[in-house]
């Protein structure tokens, strides 16, 4: 094995950690909560789904939106799953997730961690096209989680639909039938009680 | 809600359950089986970091790849994992798992449906340099785990390295590398004991 392939290979046997990082929220069967890991593939299977709504194809690549999703959490790792609606957690989440990417993306061969680092940040930016898509799926998956469940990560901390909306207001820069969406998931977790 | 992002997010709420499909082979850290959700991110994860070693970057496209990666394993929610060295169980695999993504791929729109049936198809088949890459990958994936940890699924069924070789022999056809790949980390896993 070469020095480059060690480097990659280090850096997916630490990439299985993520396996190993607890979101809040459920799985729709409200079995257990979900991990970062099984989360990605959702989130990157719902931007291949959603993809179609785009009004702006034009300025999107797909495949780096789905590398930008497939590496977004890996910051999890070292400086663990923040809960969306913990607004003290939130306030020094770049810092820890910043140092966190440089920890984990260095492991890779100079030029690919570069990139990927690179990617993460666009991601965390929120301003490029493709990083308002992806963070526009990627914020849906637990809203649509919560939606079909009991939604007991809104019901233990008593989130409010105001909220949900304030929270993900990245949602409103990004495709309208996500936009769309997001409304009706909100409607019906207030049918359901899952949100107050 | 109109009709199609309905059928669209019963296609995905019914792809949660891919999260407590469990697979044979353990994390690294030993400390539970994989499920095949979690599975599938990790293996897109490789594909994008070794597709710098594809020889035939011409015939190959990566978003394809990734699309084909994402979905394969979606029949396991009907026809359950199927432990690749279990050759009883691998008899009937392809009949099963072709019902089960008829089943799941109709949740779809018709035309989102028809072209992920297709895409699995494509990769079940292993024959075109698409397939061959990615089922390389996938392949390759339960290696990487079973020689980096005790090798535990591989031990309880006591599995050799000529079967290894024998049953990932797509590895042959994808890149130089990672059949290279292949070899070190079954060298490994035999100094280790965790094949014998």
């Amino acid at each position: 094995m070469d020095r480059r392939v060690k480097q990659q290979i280090a850096f997916i046997l630490e990439a299985d950690k993520l396996k190993n990082v607890i979101r809040r929220n459920y799985l729709t069967d409200g079995s257990r909560r979900e991990n970062s890991a099984e989360h990605t593939w959702h989130t990157i299977l719902m931007a291949m789904l959603m993809f179609e709504y785009a009004e702006n194809k034009q300025d999107l690549n797909l495949l780096h939106i789905i590398k930008m999703i497939s590496i977004h959490d890996l910051v999890e790792i070292e400086a663990g799953d923040t809960f969306i609606f913990d607004e003290e957690a939130n306030k020094n989440k770049f810092d820890r997730e910043n140092q966190a990417a440089k920890k984990i993306f260095t492991k890779l061969p100079y030029d690919q961690g570069k990139e990927y680092y690179d990617v993460w940040l666009e991601f965390e930016k929120e301003e490029t096209a493709d990083a308002i898509f992806a963070a526009s799926v990627d914020k849906i998956m637990p809203v649509l989680l919560n939606t079909y469940s009991k939604g007991t990560s809104w019901r233990e901390a008593g989130i409010t639909s105001a909220r949900v909306f304030e929270t993900l207001k990245v949602i409103e820069k990004g495709p309208q039938k996500i936009k769309e969406l997001l409304a009706d998931l909100v409607t019906l977790s207030q049918e359901k009680g899952n949100l107050t």
